[in-house]
């Protein structure tokens, strides 16, 4: 299988992706695309960083993600390859790949900088299709790594520009919105295991109906188990498919009713001990 | 051939067509993806219904259609699959795949409940992912509809929410816009042949220069054979490439200069009799 | 390799080019789909020519690029298929092709006319479906191009509704707006060979900082070489990756910051010569 996906923030008005599938395919004419989005809001890191980090392990092994959010194109910043969890992924040096290779072990990192393999004249603005399509499809035609470019480690990484959930001085857990999906439903950063490592406090039952989440000007009590188990038009807050906890209203909007954008901050309040 | 299409009110910002193509693959790697729309407005059956319907027929036999609006996701709602046409169809049991079935006869219909097929743990969020696509994906695969669930009688699917045109008392037709396109062209549910059915009545001629149409504030008098029949920024009826009356402004918006949104009604009196 | 490109006006929504692609599929059935917009603004030929113009050159030899924007769909116009530098190309004469074609030699050129090819009924409002993708897909099928209708003139070819870059009095070059890409970054018409050849008069480093250029209500001095070069929020002019003059807003987006939208005219006032 000769499987690309692609997540970036070109839209799917101006021919961006399009035109790199010509290029990948004109060097491995055997290549499948799969779009995962098109639709990151313009430079925005970390919603691109927590999609793939969701995405990838849905896909076959050998699979090439590409993941080009890349607000500093034509400066300096460094391109970068690596093997994770039998996926390979590539993408620019500023922290989108960041969540991926720190949840998985690297077997190899490469700082791609073999220009034999770009486009030549290379276009300041878009290495997109000048640098990363080339490069992604020599990946996929089974180029070792040693070609691409120099061995990086991978603490030398760019980190980046985010802040893991924190616990406050009331042992209050405080997450954030990376995400607002299409339906308005609420994707935070705060994971499924954190719950369920809280949840020997008391039988799992009495945790998810006595647990609060706060967001914007409301506090939601009890965790469901999926939107659907509340009334419509009702918050509700759940586990999401993407192991995150999400707010949304049922059958509604919950970005619009609630007034809240990504970035906003999110409380979560364990129940009280019963023991 | 191994195609698969695809109707959702997914979008096309989180990734969620992206990850189901990716867990189809991991089952069937030849798998090849159509998407036909992931724009559905959020939890349309109408919209979608009509969509699959319109559409199937240009696609090679034993293509595999999915149909994804879901507002039941993770409640008790059957899991559909069915071989119709030559075609094989799956969705919710929600009437999403009701206009397909009652057009052609079904050659089998199962209740998709083999649990072997699904991915565990399973999101009672997203059945596209865990639950629709694998099975598609087994379908595509050739496996045996008895291995899929238990059969059932496709006069036990769930109903659309949708009323069929009506004659009323001035033996009008009375129809109805199920969807607006990206032209704002205005596409009802009357359908081509029941003013084939009328034609005798008169000359063709006759009778596509006096039919009326009304629809919001205006009335449109003849049926035009497209758009280009009539001075920019006219109105105008014509029969649609779906086989549907649509109405439409040409080189403009209809659904914009009538202040009309689906859902509208649309009145078709027909010319008095000559004879 | 069997690729198909697709350049519409048609969106995502309605299923329009699922449709096309599901016919193309039953005639050939080992094509492969590369989207590069649907999103062209609704029967802007002037948009799509450009897109074509700067894309098609990336996809491997033998591809069929398909654009299809089509206000006078239904009426008298033609159907063109040609071949030039070894792609092919095909979409309704009405100048949506010129550019592709003027800039190419061109081998041969089809009116397609063959209805034997044609889905029937032909449908008055969607030859994208009924004529254009059939006729794709039995072009990448190798069919030969007297088969599929009679040989023309490219000088008959229907013109492009486009004014080319004019010098004014002053011998400033004058410009049009072309594209306004998701970023709000402005597309024009000036094409990079036009400043190379002008780069004669001084050194480039002092032609690239002295070249003025002027859109809306602002002047712009200095060429840079990619967006970073300015400070976030600065306006900065560069040759885009499609080889055109662009004006963008480093971290911004240009079109909102000037109210600019497509048609608007830049200016270009060159440096004073030095010696």
């Amino acid at each position: 299988m000769s499987i690309i996906t692609l997540i970036t923030d070109f839209g799917d008005r101006d021919g961006y992706a399009g035109v790199m599938k010509g290029v990948m395919l004109g060097i491995s004419p055997e290549a499948r695309f799969v779009d995962i989005s098109h639709q990151i809001d313009p430079q925005d890191l970390v919603q691109a960083a927590f999609l793939i980090q969701s995405s990838y392990r849905y896909f076959p092994s050998k699979t090439v993600h590409m993941v080009i959010v890349d607000p500093g194109v034509g400066t300096g910043r460094a391109v970068l390859a690596f093997s994770a969890a039998g996926h390979y992924f590539i993408g620019p040096d500023n922290g989108v790949l960041q969540l991926v290779a720190r949840s998985e072990d690297i077997s190899w990192l490469i700082a791609v900088d073999n220009p034999d393999l770009f486009l030549h004249p290379i276009s300041d603005t878009f290495h997109g299709r000048d640098i990363f399509a080339p490069v992604a499809a020599h990946l996929l035609n089974g180029m070792t790594p040693e070609k691409l470019g120099s061995l990086m480690d991978p603490n030398r990484m760019v980190a980046l520009h985010y802040v893991d959930p924190q616990m406050d001085e009331n042992e209050d857990l405080m997450g954030t919105i990376i995400d607002i999906d299409r339906f308005g439903n609420l994707i935070t950063d705060l994971d499924a295991s954190w719950f369920v490592s809280k949840q020997h406090l008391m039988s799992v039952q009495q945790f998810n109906k006595e647990i609060i989440m706060a967001v914007g000007n409301i506090r939601i009590k009890g965790l469901a188990a999926t939107f659907m188990d509340r009334r419509v038009g009702d918050f509700v807050a759940y586990i999401g498919s993407r192991n995150y906890l999400e707010i949304a209203v049922t059958q509604g909007n919950a970005s619009k009713r609630l007034n809240v954008t990504k970035g906003a901050q999110v409380r979560v309040t364990l129940p009280v001990k019963q023991f």
